[in-house]
């Protein structure tokens, strides 16, 4: 199965990074549809640290909007929706339930460094497949790292072993604020076959 | 648009994580269009960080064999290809090509902990795209991260700015040695509607 042009287009080739957004909304159903995809992508050891908050009330959405850049202000309270995209820093002790083959919980508990590490990494590859699956049911995406992360995390974790990674608007992007799309670097400059 | 049931159960309902391969090869030009679909993909600034060994050559699989974990020395050598997803330490000397809206290399330059923070991220972002990107073109993934960091380094990325991320095997996945699918948290234990 090879996907054909019109969903290639849709995941990858016309797919935008959005900032301005229609006034349609996004249904809970729709971003519990989004996250029930994106959770089947994979992470080490099956752990999924990815902790998700879905700001769409005002009240969230101008809580979110104070503790990030001037310029991504605007964004958050112009999108229906924007996604924190966090990650449990004590991941591991869901790990017997959800890597049940091997004691994978002790790979961690008691290694500050490899829990942030596993924690980072696959908590941004799940928010890679939250933008992909996104974009597959239709929702653009706007992602953004600029924004105060110890704001984020005191005014949506206070209390909680969860940090925050980074923030992506979500809603039906409109182009009168887009760029053309920038350079990307070649496949010779940025790989090798070896 | 909307992607039909038959290519989100390739990009994300049926696709699984293999650790067993056919002896079908995947072409060369197979893998530049998959890295021509991912480098698509949104990343802070296009800042594009990732960079990817592809190791498909029987010397360079087994060099790559040599520095993981004893588990995945057998899957390594067994994939037609792995790629190592690597992440440019000096990403930002490309921007002024990359980003030309701003003055964006000054945002990282001289700062090491912003360097490698948005490196670990994105790279990651994008590895992820390349995941999704060889699903959505038929062909099937083993990411891991079990390896020797500093080995792959030293045997891939002497003498250069990039560090190993993580690496992933590529090629046509085969059943005998699936596990049944492990369990995913629900909605409602990794997200929240605010």
């Amino acid at each position: 199965m090879i996907l054909d042009d019109a969903a290639l287009d849709t995941m990858f080739r016309t797919a935008r990074t959005y900032s301005s957004w229609s006034a349609t909304p996004v249904t809970d159903e729709r971003l519990r549809t989004i996250y029930d995809l994106a959770k089947l992508g994979p992470t080490s050891a099956n752990a999924s640290p990815a902790r998700f908050v879905f700001c769409r009330s005002g009240e969230a959405r101008e809580r979110l909007a104070g503790c990030v850049s001037a310029g991504n202000a605007a964004k958050v309270r112009a999108a229906p929706v924007t996604v924190i995209i966090g990650m449990d820093l004590e991941f591991h002790e869901q790990l017997p339930r959800l890597f049940p083959h091997a004691d994978a919980r002790s790979w961690f508990a008691g290694k500050p460094d490899a829990i942030r590490e596993t924690a980072v990494r696959n908590s941004s590859l799940q928010g890679a497949y939250l933008m992909l699956a996104a974009r597959a049911l239709g929702i653009d995406c706007g992602p953004m790292s600029g924004f105060d992360k110890a704001a984020v995390d005191a005014a949506f974790f206070a209390g909680t072993t969860v940090e925050t990674n980074f923030i992506c608007a979500l809603g039906h992007g409109t182009d009168d604020a887009l760029f053309p799309r920038s350079p990307r670097l070649s496949f010779d400059e940025a790989a090798q076959l070896r």
